[in-house]
């Protein structure tokens, strides 16, 4: 089985530490391919960003060559997963959804510990339009950006659970869910220290999309993800999404 | 005043068609600018349109030469808005939301009806996301494609008709709102038929841009919409929408 | 354009003040009449006074001889807007609705400063019932008492500023709604000093009913808002609310 | 105990009928008083006469002379019960919560049916405002007349089990609660013929009522319902409720 | 009138100021049969108690011989009231909703305050399905064991009181619910020091029960608790519960 | 890796099939214990036989001797799963959270097909308590009892389909939950039949199972599934949940 991972910003050390943590946890016989937007920023820490990476991981899929069973969309609370199950005929997992659904087993609610406090209602909104947000203690942000989790873990390690700690005794968290794709790795230190389950939305993703290829399960066709119906598309310069229709 | 009205597809004689309708409802001093996307589909009916719409429209936006004071983003259940805040100073508002928002001040319980069946998920998703859905009875589809709408306009009313009846009846609604742009001027004649009043959302996206205005009202910037922070953008071709930190 | 501003208390003063607040944001072209109710108390801070002013401002509408074409409710969460709607064919517009709805146009959560303790829930209650709450991020009380705002402004800004800043970084609100009509022209020195923006209900319904005016769009009378039906009313000693049939 | 029961319009029979069902279901040791308001409809079908209502029996329950432990408004879908809470000291039940509150013990969802479809959003406003409508599976009309329903008794249970047997069988409703003052008395006949169990609004309050007095239990003070802050009531006819401060 | 009260643990003393509290509100020819399980724990602080508890009261019930007018379920925030509900022809109410059903009537909002902290989300999950959380404030933990209830009254005071306290104050409730069966009798204590109104489950239930029954009211048949459909239980030790059809 | 799956009912061919089904999801590794109660009723249609299997299952897992690493509850909408996650200390994976969750990942809203119309409301129940109702389309009864599944399966198919289907056109699902672990096994053929994925409780379970074990992740102790404090339990006959503590 082979799962493609892609990354929404355009840092390729991201991608890799991503598909790092997907390989981890992945089955013996799944293959896990990193990919890297060709366009959009090197973060996405709002909804321009967010927006520009939503049909930068669309072209990034489109693009790719060869045949796969899955995606996942490794960005926390950004913006395109409806579109990519649109083209696509494979299942598409959101790593925001697959950790809150993953955290739902584990405990009465959870938490988000993510990167900037403007990137909190991005999170909730993904949360409320996945109807996963009922029993979503809070969503806490640790200050760091994006790129500051790579450049310093340990202390990215240290805000994060100070977060954790917060959300399970003021918000009566039971569960905590790493908000960042970049937070990929960090989740057993958290759980050493914050003495709850710690679900890294990666590791969860890659999970259920095997799962889902496993039961022969993906998109219903029947009304919201139906394949785009054919369109005229004029003026985009990238020949994969220009013909989404092939797909 | 001058209010910018971009387009969400790429079809020219739509936005002259939004255009006309926004300078109808338009006050005395205010200028409509109808803008269309450099590129995109011709009209947008599922999420693959409109994510590529989305940066399209703030690509046609930043890409603008000269001043404005309000920009309007009149695709009907689209992506985007929250991109379009971030960057711009002043009020953006989208068709959908101000459709929905005037249409709470006229009645009990109102009823979208849009184009396709496939969209009305997207359009009571942002309706959800929004904060305008607890008073929103159903959200109805025609059986139209945006573009048969231009071509048949009184097919198109039939249509509209027929299920405006069957929300205020079946729904308990008590307003409709036309749930696309290119419905833009069909309004006075499903009044008509229908005997409840009918929003278009480009109109009441007018008068509420212009109202913000009028109050010196504009997006407010400390947290979610705040301008996006200083990213390293590659591989982008358009430099309007590579260099947002400018705007 | 002739806009009725009906005040819900018997302070004339603060009509007074309404009615500035009113012209000072009215198009070149609207005539603003200011109402104080004939009878009543002489300011609303719970649901007796405010039940009262319910019937008292259709009472004074109704006694308005001379066409108009919108009317305002000028109290911040009282009782009352819907039976004006069933009274009424023109469009009637509350300043509670009207303020919310306008800064759900300027950030992702608003908070309410109002008054006294005790008329938070009845605000609360109202913005439920108008399926306006979901993204009100909190509704606070400054403390100070609705004749207390017009005695002494400097201490009401100080204390609507404090809790305003209180709501954008505990309540996590974006946007200040003022909560009080007798906080009209508060809101510039309030913005100043919470740097987010501030929306004043009174202002917000002036714009509002002007855009319906200019749209043509009036109340739905196919249901809730229907005209009363014909009834016997007895006891009652002003003959505008005796006889509403006519009007 | 003696129990004040207020019917909200002016017509006596109607009074005559409530007051009788009342004490149908009333204990050993409880009196039950019927107040005819002195002003207002001679029956209550939208929110104008509603409003007017409110207000009429304040004036009503104030003008009583003589002590009183508890008062039952006897308006299906009213309102006004918040005004009273805040003016007494003892009891305020609400016909239309009592119902609501007491079918919640009897099956899984209830449903109401009640006279015109005009009243229904009035009906499912005030059970969202109480916080009852979660298990409410549907407000139907019977297409009678408030006044009809006293004219025509087996025409209107004929209505009413027919709207009973639909709420039933198409809204999955368990239990039916009859929303309208002027049905007391048809209950009996109606669960015979639909074969679930039916609540009579008037009969609830009043064992709702008289367990409250027996608990020792009465409105809370603290904050939303604290006694009327002192006024300048002016204008206003009647000195019951010109200085509410002395009750 | 016999209503049996039954208690969820084994402690008979709990039983017995259970029963107490139950004979001290009911009517004068009301009689209280108190129950106590024939197995199960000594207190139930969690789930595994509490659903064993929930088939011990069903077999405690089914084995009383003799006739009864209604069944009380006294333990709060407990699973299995569905299961009597569906074996028993009499009105059924389980303390935790009639606590909450009745405090609704006395102020805006209410909380409960309950023994330990892992109790609180049990609660908070009965109060959602049963539909009446709408207008809970919070559930707050005394930290107080059931059985420290018991042993020592006044700190039980003590450190309720101090949480009632907060609720008011933070959480902006207005009425105080007590949240466990061994709580019963507190409540004046805890009225005169919290100076709101304080709701005893116990002693709630006790008037419903009483006044469904003087309606004539039960269960509802017609589909969530209609009686169980034959089955064949192997395995039971009791026969009471083994054969339920008979009831 | 071994997993039990606890069916329950007492019917061993169902507890075979449903291991069957279990078995053909599993990955290479896994083993799957299928387990029956040792008391209960022979299938689960009502709240009553629920209760008493949501012990007779904590019995049976209780009893189970040897190492294990996840159990899963096989009724769908049964009660229990929060016992067994108190009591053990490996994750519990109920089916019908895990079909939900399953089916969130395949299209906009789901439903869910089960056996009886009275088991209805106790699914729905079992959702809003999971937090995985917001995008439940419905909940439909095919109207076949449980062990009529297994008798005529060919009936059943086309029973389920029906309602499959009607599910689809009039209330918008996009993908089909099988509402029985009676089901188990049918979900290839109903899915050819009506078009769209189909989500088999049981299958998605092992997964979801499976990978929680591989994440290291099982059910947070913190505070509401935290082991049960040590009790006093009598009268119980069987040792295992006699002494939970030593789990």
């Amino acid at each position: 089985m082979r799962i493609l991972v892609a990354n929404v910003n355009t840092t390729r050390s991201m991608t890799d530490s991503i598909a790092a943590q997907a390989r981890h946890v992945a089955a013996a016989g799944t293959e896990i391919i990193g990919l890297t937007p060709r366009f959009g920023a090197d973060s996405c820490e709002g909804n321009f960003e967010s927006y520009l990476a939503a049909i930068a991981v669309m072209d990034t899929v489109l693009s790719y060559e060869g045949p796969y069973d899955a995606v996942i969309q490794a960005g926390y609370g950004e913006h395109g997963r409806e579109g990519l199950q649109e083209l696509l005929d494979v299942p598409v997992v959101d790593i925001t959804e697959a950790a809150a659904s993953t955290a739902m087993f584990l405990g009465h609610k959870y938490s988000v510990v993510t990167t900037l406090d403007r990137t909190v209602p991005l999170i909730e909104d993904r949360l409320k339009l996945a109807g996963l947000d009922a029993r979503c203690a809070s969503v806490r942000a640790s200050g760091l950006a994006v790129l500051e989790l790579e450049e310093d873990p340990e202390r990215a390690v240290e805000a994060i659970v100070e977060q954790a700690l917060l959300a399970v005794r003021r918000d009566r968290a039971e569960v905590i869910v790493l908000g960042c794709g970049g937070m990929a790795g960090l989740d057993e230190q958290i759980r050493l220290r914050a003495s709850v389950p710690v679900v890294d939305g990666v590791a969860a993703a890659v999970t259920i999309a095997e799962s889902l290829v496993r039961m022969g399960l993906s998109t219903s066709k029947v009304r919201t993800y139906a394949t785009p119906r054919p369109k005229t598309i004029t003026g985009w310069p990238w020949p994969a999404v220009d013909t989404p229709a092939v797909s």
